[in-house]
């Protein structure tokens, strides 16, 4: 059973929003959270936008011993009209999902939480920065709440979302990044939990990530867990490499996760007709290509960063440089499409825009 | 800078106690429970033994999204002549320190740790049944609590100890179980963090434990990751078999954990000149000896049920029989000598026991 309806309790005293150029990423949340329960057997009930404030979880809780859990993440721009906007979010529910199945936690219904975050997105509009390449990054997460330690799917869950401003990405322009490729620890394998977006994969990824951050590194790149050999994807971004004219990503395994991004990449390249292949590909094969001279562009996508430029790769102890650390044409272009699409200064051509007033209203 | 004593702050009124044969496990908790906070730079602070009550935690916190967490599991006993005691504790401290290590956490003090977790049981003292099988199960953890959206190791924690009072594992006799082997999802990986006590690997189990759980099967039996031929461990438990006179348990290979019971055992079966390997084991090795007639035993070690016996396990639709579902010599043995000693009815040669009260009061 379901609510249709959406209570709303607005907090009394407003936060002070912080100035544009002083964001970071994740750090400050907004007025208002939006928060739904899930009870066996009533289903999800509850709907409710409240202050942002505090859980009061019994210690109990599966969430705290057995990471039953699943996350998403998307952003809201704000359009040059000073309409917020959403891109693909219904991508992000379906992803939702889909990892909710793989962690036996109940489906959520997606239309109605798409409304849930547009209501709360519009109620906190006037958190969006307004500042170029800044957004309202905003956090839709399920946690399993019934207070048993048996090692059993629970039946109890909250479905909360909160938002927090964020700043630009690349302050300075966009600027290719150095990446260690990791081969003593491994992020997923087929059959584990790599393709949900769970916390036991970011809980397992933060060693390598330490080991390496010292060194300038701003992430790892993840190899399959079977033959280590074959590049997976780095810590919250998919890959894609351009070969002698040719642009590759590794193919959807069931160890890495489809990214929203990965998707709209594929879909620009294949519209603007360059050569797009989804395949295995190995660190060696990389490797030759550089030796070769036809490595000539890497880069991740991801919805923080959007596109990043990746400008050297270390795998053991051996450095790739790629494209002499610039930023590559392809990379510049996507960067620039996507961008423009998101916050309303290009036209959205795959109807990937999903504006958060128009219907927003009339659903509630 | 870690601070040597406890506050204490009582709770005003007691919850009444479950009757010793209703008893469930993990749904009751005691009247208190052990908190201890860490923040960066002070370390572990703030030692308390509060009211057992819920946790106030922001929807940002680290817990809530990336999983970073880690947990034990061990129980307390009560001795003919009254006395609360523990069976081993510090080797739960021990790996509690190795989690924490792979999962990025800060090292705790395990002595301190082990002090407090005494001053806690003692406290509770009349919480620990009495009838046969019963006991005070002891849920120390840990849970990451920056409210920060950023991928990183958290720079706040706590340490918290619940107890709950929980009834005999086998209500009429120790009883042979079925258990599934699992072809399709897999646990961990070497290179992941199968090794630790970290809520990811149980969160990734509950599919495939969903998936046979309606055809009566009890636990899974986990595959390795990489050539999905040879045998890891159950749900909860380390796995032995009885080869041919010989005692056989898959090797620590990084992706198991390293059970209190299993090294146990494996002293145990040393003590009494019983040869016993630790070494790789595939499934087809195992269907052949039982084909041959000899595989004479199967059963799992764990905290939860000490030993469990294996009567049959289903691999690919065949089903493997053994020892004619009945319990093998070496899983009673084992089992009433184990529990003999945990419960102070039979000598304790290895010194495994830690009387809760001898030392926790000097301490503090
Ligand atoms: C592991 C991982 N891979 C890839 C991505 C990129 O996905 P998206 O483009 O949907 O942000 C993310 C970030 O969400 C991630 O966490
Ligand atoms: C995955 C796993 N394996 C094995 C065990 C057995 O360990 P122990 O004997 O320390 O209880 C447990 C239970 O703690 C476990 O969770």
């Amino acid at each position: 059973m379901e609510e249709r309806t959406i209570q709303v309790n607005h907090c009394s005293t407003r936060k002070e929003k912080p100035k544009s150029d002083q964001l970071q990423f994740g750090r400050i949340f907004t007025d208002h959270m939006f928060v739904m329960d899930f009870t066996d057997p009533l289903g999800w009930h509850d709907a409710r936008i409240v202050p942002y404030q505090p859980l009061t979880i019994d210690p109990s809780a599966m969430i705290f011993h057995y990471g039953q859990s699943v996350f998403e993440g998307l952003k809201a721009y704000l359009s040059p009209d000073g309409d917020a906007q959403l891109f693909r979010p219904e991508k992000n529910l379906q992803r939702l999902n889909q990892s909710n199945e793989r962690l036996c936690i109940p489906q959520i219904n997606e239309e109605f939480a798409l409304g849930a975050i547009k209501k709360l997105v519009e109620l906190e509009k006037d958190w969006i920065p307004g500042s170029e390449g800044t957004s309202l990054y905003i956090r839709p997460f399920i946690i399993s709440t019934e207070p048993y330690l048996g090692v059993a799917p629970s039946r109890r869950y909250k479905f909360i979302v909160i938002l927090s401003p964020v700043g630009a990405y690349y302050k300075e322009g966009i600027n290719p990044v150095k990446i260690a490729v990791e081969n003593k620890y491994v992020r997923a394998v087929s059959g584990g939990t790599g393709e949900a977006k769970t916390g036991g994969n970011y809980a397992s990824s933060l060693k390598a990530q330490e080991m390496v951050a010292g060194s300038g590194y701003a992430q790892v790149l993840w190899l399959d867990g079977v033959e280590r050999k074959y590049i997976e994807e780095v810590g919250s971004m998919n890959v894609f490499f351009k070969i002698n004219g040719e642009v590759i990503t590794p193919v959807l395994n069931g160890s890495i996760l489809e990214g929203v991004t990965r998707n709209s990449v594929l879909q620009l390249l294949k519209h603007w007709e360059i050569p797009v292949t989804e395949r295995k590909i190995s660190m060696e094969e990389l490797r030759q290509a550089n030796k070769d001279g036809l490595l000539e562009e890497a880069f991740g996508t991801g919805t923080a960063a959007v596109i990043s430029p990746i400008g050297q790769l270390t795998w053991n102890g051996q450095h790739i440089y790629i494209n002499d650390g610039k930023t590559g044409e392809i990379a510049k272009r996507l960067y620039d499409t996507m961008t423009g699409i998101q916050y309303g200064m290009l036209e959205d051509p795959f109807n990937w825009i999903e504006k958060v007033k128009e219907k927003s209203n009339s659903v509630f």
